[in-house]
Formats: C-alpha cells, sequence, structure tokens
C-alpha cells in the first residue's frame, strides 16, 4: 500500500490487519461454540447456519464495532459479542438475498450458497434463525451488565434490519429490476440495504460505552459516509472486480438492468465520489485522537479493497 | 356450548369471548398504526405485510399474553402491546411456513397466502420485517419502562422463536417427511414448532410484572399442557375439521405422509389425551382464585374449537 496524502502508510494497514484477524478468528470461535451441532433432526439446520456463517467474509461489521468500541476503551470481549449478533444479522440477509425467489446466487465466500449446498426450505429456515439469534446473543447478560444498555442495542438492531432498514432497502432493490431509480433513489436504497446495518456497528461501539445519543452524532455522520463509500465500492468492483477474489457472482446489476452508482455517475466520477466520502468520514473523527486510526483506516480499506 | 363437568358454562364463554374480541380489535388497531403504507418503493413490502398480518386469525398468543397479565393486574395497553410483537412473529412464521419451498399452501386465514397474492420474494421479506418488527415493538420504551423485563422479554421471545425454538421446531417438520418419527419425537417437535411461542405468551404476563423465574412455574407447566393440547387438536382438526372455517387446507398432515398424534395414537386417545391435558393446565392454575378464570376458559376452548 502506497503512502497517502494525509501521510498514513503501511504503518496502519498493519495494524487494520492485525485488528481484522483477530477479529475474524473471534468470531469463528464465538460462532463455533454457539452453533454446536445438536444431535436430534435439527442438525441439518445447525450444519448448514454454520457453512454461511463460519471460516469466511470480510467481518467487516464486527471490525467497525471493535474499532468504535476502541475509541470508548469499551473491552473487546463486549464488543466482539456485539459483533457476532450484527455479524449473524448480515448473514442471514446474505443467505436469503441468494435464494432463487430474490438474486439467485449459486456462489458466495467462494462456496455453493446455502439454498445449493442444502436446499431452499433449509435456507430459509437457516437465515431465520440467524435473525432470531442475533438478538438472543445481544441480549444476553453476558453482552452487558446493564439492562438499558442491550435493550438500545437491541432497539437499534431491529431498527437496523427490519423494514425501515435493511429488508426495507433489500424490498427497494427489488423494484429497481423493472423500475429505473434516479441517484437520490439509489442512495436511499444502499443506505437503507446496507447503510442501515454499518451504521448499528459503528454506534453499537458507543452504545456499549453508554456514550448519549448526542454523543454519538460524529459517529453516525462517520458512519453514514462510510456506509455510501462502501455501497459505491461494491458497484465499482461488480464492474470491475476478480470474481475469484470476490467469492462470488460479479456483473448482476447490470444484467438485471439495475441503476447502480457506476451506471448513473459513470465509473471515473463514481470513484472520485467514494473518495471524497472517506476524506469526509475522517474528517467526523477530527475530535478524536490516535484512538480513531483503526476507525481511519477502515475508511481507507473500504474504498481500496479489491474483494 | 353445554355445562361442562366443572360446573362452568355460558358465562365464561362470554367472558371469553368478549376479551378475545377486545384483543382482536386492539391487535389490528396497533397493527394498522404501526404498519402505516410509506409512499416509496417499500410499499408493497407493507401492504404485504398488513395482508398477513390484520383482520384474521384467532389472535390466541396476544389474548394469553392479557390472560396471564390479567393474573398480576398488569395494565391491559401494555400486555396489548407485547401481544402485538409475538403476532407478529407469529404472523411471520406463518408467512414463511406457506412459501412453495416450505408448505406450499395457497390460503391462509381464508385469504391468498402472501406469495400467491404477491410474490414470493416479497413474502420472504415481509416475513423477515416484521420478525424484527417483533423485537422493535417489544424493546420500545412504552412496552415496559423498566429496560430489564425488556430485556428479559426479548430473550424470551429470541429463544422461543429461534433453532431453539419455533424455527427448529419447522427444521424437525421438514425432516418428518422423510423420516418418521416416534411419539416423543412428535412431542418435542411440537413443543418448539408452537408450544414454545404458546409458552412465551403466557410467560410474558408474568415477566411485565416482574414475577421471577420461580414464581412462573405454574404458568410454564400451565402453557406446556395447553400448547400441547392445542397441537392434538390442530391435528384432529386437520383430519375432521371444515376448510372453510379453518380458512387453510386440511389433511395436509396426511398426504405428505407425516405422523401426528392422530395418525401415532389414533383418533380417540388423542381426543382423550387434550382433554386429559386441558384438566391438567388448568390444575396448575389451583392457587389462583378468579383472576384465572380466562386462562381456564382457553384451555377448554382450545381442544372446543372448530377452527
Amino acid at each position: 500500500m502506497a503512502a497517502r496524502a494525509d501521510g498514513e502508510t503501511v504503518v496502519e494497514a498493519s495494524l487494520l490487519h492485525a485488528a481484522q484477524a483477530e477479529v475474524a478468528a473471534g468470531i469463528d470461535a464465538l460462532f463455533d461454540r454457539r452453533l454446536a451441532i445438536p444431535s436430534d433432526p435439527r442438525e441439518r439446520l445447525y450444519r448448514a447456519m454454520r457453512h454461511a456463517a463460519t471460516g469466511g467474509g470480510k467481518r467487516l461489521r464486527p471490525l467497525l464495532v471493535r474499532a468504535a468500541g476502541d475509541l470508548f476503551h469499551v473491552d473487546r470481549a463486549l464488543s466482539l459479542r456485539v459483533g457476532a449478533a450484527v455479524e449473524a444479522m448480515h448473514v442471514y440477509s446474505l443467505i436469503h438475498d441468494d435464494l432463487p425467489c430474490m438474486d439467485d446466487d449459486d456462489v458466495r465466500r467462494g462456496k455453493p450458497t446455502v439454498h445449493r449446498a442444502y436446499d431452499e426450505a433449509t435456507a430459509v429456515l437457516a437465515g431465520d434463525s440467524l435473525h432470531a439469534l442475533a438478538f438472543e446473543w445481544l441480549v444476553d447478560p453476558a453482552t452487558h451488565a446493564d439492562p438499558f444498555v442491550r435493550s438500545e442495542l437491541v432497539r437499534e438492531l431491529a431498527l437496523a434490519a427490519g423494514p425501515a432498514g435493511m429488508a426495507g432497502g433489500q424490498m427497494m432493490d427489488l423494484a429497481a429490476e423493472t423500475v429505473s431509480f434516479d441517484l437520490p433513489t439509489v442512495t436511499r436504497l444502499q443506505q437503507l440495504k446496507t447503510g442501515a446495518l454499518i451504521g448499528f456497528s459503528v454506534e453499537a461501539g458507543a452504545i456499549l460505552a453508554r456514550v448519549p445519543p448526542e454523543g454519538r452524532k460524529p459517529l453516525r455522520a462517520y458512519a453514514r459516509d462510510i456506509g455510501l463509500a462502501f455501497q459505491i465500492a461494491d458497484d465499482i468492483l461488480d464492474v470491475e472486480g476478480d470474481e475469484a477474489l470476490a467469492g462470488k457472482a460479479l456483473n448482476k446489476d447490470a444484467a438485471a438492468g439495475k441503476q447502480t452508482f457506476v451506471t448513473l455517475m459513470g465509473i471515473d466520477r463514481a470513484r472520485a465520489q467514494a473518495s471524497l466520502l472517506v476524506d469526509q468520514a475522517t474528517a467526523h473523527l477530527a475530535g478524536f485522537g490516535d484512538e480513531a486510526r483503526l476507525l481511519r483506516e477502515i475508511a481507507h480499506y473500504i474504498v481500496e479493497r479489491d474483494r
């Protein structure tokens, strides 16, 4: 990675990589323990959940919980638990999005999708199960001793996942196959579909530290900007990326006739916009010192990643 | 309704009917307000949720929350809110269970199923949305001022809905199409598939009143017995019931080659067992006085209903 305008270099890259590796290992260990396979007819359900949830993915959302929690010296074991909940929610959404009646995808994270490896009914139930588990894990007293914090986390995650968040964005995405959306509508779609859960991940770090809503404003602004930058980068990768690295089918949006940031802005403007959003995101962190290094690094990673 | 051995007559039937009508109207009003249709591309999602959630169903689960809450003088506006959450969870499960890859049903509550009235993708997302909304509504500060109570409710509902509850039972039910289960396994299947959410509904009334787990034991025992009686009655109705009254296709289990309480016990023994369970359920309420009349009445209704 080359030196950048802000003078950050390889040093932070290794901070990011170390944190990402640690979070990924922690998430896999938690999933492994919590998704222990029962010896009864539910065995297939647990195998399907493990297939989707373990050993893959960038673990971006748990990484964001950890990075935001670090700002307020949150115990990393706690931010990892919240990270596992948000990752379970994310994985459930991937399983359902991949279904034949939705995006009809065969490959995800370099493996067959759940309905291909198992069957559609199992995929529906594995998604439903991870959806419920996300809330069960979040509200476990071990996640936070203060029930107010637990209930705040549940509230924010439910809002981010439901029809005013991820599920609503997915519905707009279905409509995008038949209606041609303009840039403000695509922006809103993506704020719901991917932005809401990214926003939760960042805000959760502050909620764990009992930071009141006013104090979370810079983090919400950071999350809004990186969420959008993430999706623009995704649209660019959908056109220019490598399927083997991505571990999923690419060029699907164009084939479905959907408007994306790339079709609406052109690839050069899209790239410039993503870069601008990263600068804006890190500017929102100006009130923080070195403890925000990981969040800054993640913002850059989000647009520079190759998968 | 004829006089019964325990001497309860028409008087309680009208108590039950009045409570059921009041709860049904309250649930419809809450759903109507909370599922207001937005004027954006998510309109179809909200219409699909309203199609499934409003104007139908026995509202048994919200009725149980109200009846259990009445034991401890819980504000009925609060038990109605919790009832709306558990009903949203129940409706989501019906939408997903009816999908072509699951039970492939065309009619539910006398109307076309969601995937028939809309499409499969919308049905998946309408179910997912109601699943998230159940938790969002439960954890709303208006549901209970004490965050500990809210987080307890979320924990119990997540356990009842997830792979150790409803979703796990549904997975066993899929397996029942290819493996012939014995009576203990069918009992366990039904305890997860329908019993867990019925158990939550009853226990929620006590949680709202901050009754500690030890104090909820007779209610848990009552719920276990009526949950099983409910499923035996369902299996009997599946054979003897009227499709027009039921508002859904009947005789499906036999056609799918699944073992049920009726196939395993014969209809006479199944009927006797259901009746025994109702007696047992009401016996668990012996420590309560007249304030448990509605719960007793519900236990009888569960096996005497014609839909």
